[in-house]
């Protein structure tokens, strides 16, 4: 299985940036350091209450200290942007990177963003829906011809394509069972949010395996991921002192944002740490880390998984100290998978 | 005077765009070792006959071999995209390169750009000017309501700001007389795109500059700069012998992409190089590029020349030539200015 480290992206406001992305950087060199093989850069705009760094220019200069590694979008906001646009900037985040990238599409939830995009509520999806096919055509096809409710695009060739050919694999956000279904017919694997409990997990992954058998495809695709919390310390107690105040915080700022309302029915955010956290993250020791890794691998079938162990505020020097104790105790135990 | 240099954005289609990359990043480091102050990077979408690297991400990686440099868009088609999404991205980058960040904007003028995004003929220009004063209102307010033709936002607060306060500087390219009055009112400075001859630059700075001191605006603002080809070698011959060809074929694809058609009447760019270059380009021995140089700087009044040496199919060799003999040779020669 590989392991992949989503990057410290989002902090809070007043916090000095250009110190936050220096330590940014310190942290994609320990993770290369500790094996981790994938990193990833998560996309909102108009954060508050964060300050959210926008993931193509922090992925192009990361590159620079991620040898050997993939670099994903996970997820970008493919509704807000113009599909041509989207193309011809990850074909040169792809060329930066040497062909590397993973392009992860998400459809979104916060009002504010739409709204401020000009995006009316009754056309969120099909613009996502029309720009993820005009985004693989114009990657694949010599010329797109394509008269959408959104875009439409005459004899369009792009000139400045991926280094991957015949293109980056695309991955898919899905959290409610419709969006998981639909995404089994639209990329070449699912990229699980993880916000859920692993009950809901377990039943949605059993209705993209329906949905894949369906489309004939196989079960797993080898980009199917799972996004997760996670922190580690030496023991239980530690860890979960270091990250509930942070988790809460950051889970409090989506239940405002509405992250919750797309999961399925029973999924709030609005809960105590204590009953949230239960099956939901994975804080402890390494010993239970291995554990619940291994479960939600066997379980779940995913390919990779993505570790999400900064939220805004977290000190620094825990966010090392967790990395490099996956290095020594967690990461290795899967090296052979 | 500040030298700037235009990274080699743009290749012939077909070209191994890895091995272009890492010649670019090649030609940073020796920019900077030859006492280049600044990179700029330029942006078109569906850029055949080239691949054309998008700017941003360039930018972003290039910040890793750039330290003490400026790093500017010179320029970014702002009507094509949204300001929400420009906003949060350059500010982004400006937190990457360390707040040494120059915002170059412009209108654009190719057909296939603005029909491929879906901005109707009637539109484009007030797209534009719109899309600058959200820009600015954005980096600089702390909550914008704008209500205008393309775009509405209501109470809308970035807290992903840049790091240079109030914002980064903001420079705007004008081609044509009108936009060129426009500019003065509009931006921090004229950002001179250079196509035209020497004796239309002249006439078109003194109505900047009477623009200018109608705005109450004084005259050079310190961003003012100008984009000039430039090449040089050992000799007359062996500069035009080198950069001819490579200028002429460029110039031509300018002229189907209708780059000539919106500077003012009279400029061509239908020409054999013999004539093209004429008081257009700069191509010759350090006495000359000196000579020439310094007439730009007096006559014209800039505070930063970028300089454009190369053009798609020009070998890598020739282009590090040109700037090691620049950093020796001309470069030295403006220090004290």
């Amino acid at each position: 299985m590989r392991f992949g480290l989503s990057l410290p992206m989002q902090h809070p406001m007043g916090e000095p940036m250009a110190q936050r992305f220096a330590e940014l950087l310190e942290v994609v060199r320990l993770a290369r350091q500790a094996g981790f093989h994938h990193l990833s850069a998560s996309q909102h705009y108009l954060a508050a209450p964060f300050q959210y760094l926008q993931p193509l220019p922090v992925l192009a200069r990361v590159a620079a200290e991620a040898e050997g590694m993939t670099l994903g979008t996970g997820i970008l906001l493919l509704a807000l942007q113009h599909p041509v646009h989207v193309a011809e900037s990850l074909a040169t985040l792809d060329v930066i990177c040497g062909g590397r990238l993973v392009c992860g599409v998400g459809l979104g939830y916060r009002e504010v963003e739409f709204e401020a995009f000009g995006v009316p509520r009754g056309q969120r999806l099909s613009r996502f829906l029309e720009a993820l096919e005009v985004l693989k055509r114009l990657w694949t096809e010599e010329a797109v011809t394509f008269e959408g409710r959104h875009f439409r695009l005459r004899e369009v060739s792009l000139s400045m394509r991926p280094l991957q050919r015949p293109r980056p694999p695309i991955v898919v956000a899905a959290s409610n069972d419709r969006m998981v279904q639909r995404v089994a017919r639209l990329g070449d694997a699912w990229t699980i949010a993880g916000h859920a409990t692993f009950a809901t997990l377990e039943r949605q992954v059993a209705l993209y395996r329906e949905a894949l058998a369906a489309a004939g495809k196989p079960f797993p695709p080898p980009y199917f991921s799972l996004s997760k919390e996670l922190f580690i310390a030496r023991d239980m107690e530690t860890a979960r002192r270091q990250a509930w105040p942070y988790l809460a915080a950051k889970y409090q700022a989506y239940a405002q944002w509405g992250q919750d309302t797309v999961l399925p029915a029973g999924e709030s955010f609005r809960q105590p740490i204590e009953q949230l956290q239960e099956d939901r993250f994975i804080v402890g020791d390494a010993a239970y880390c291995r554990e619940q890794i291994a479960r939600h691998r066997e379980r779940l079938g995913i390919q990779q998984l993505n570790l999400r162990l900064h939220w805004p505020g977290l000190p620094h020097r825990q966010v090392l100290e967790a990395i490099a104790l996956l290095g020594e105790q967690v990461l290795p135990y899967f090296a052979q998978d």
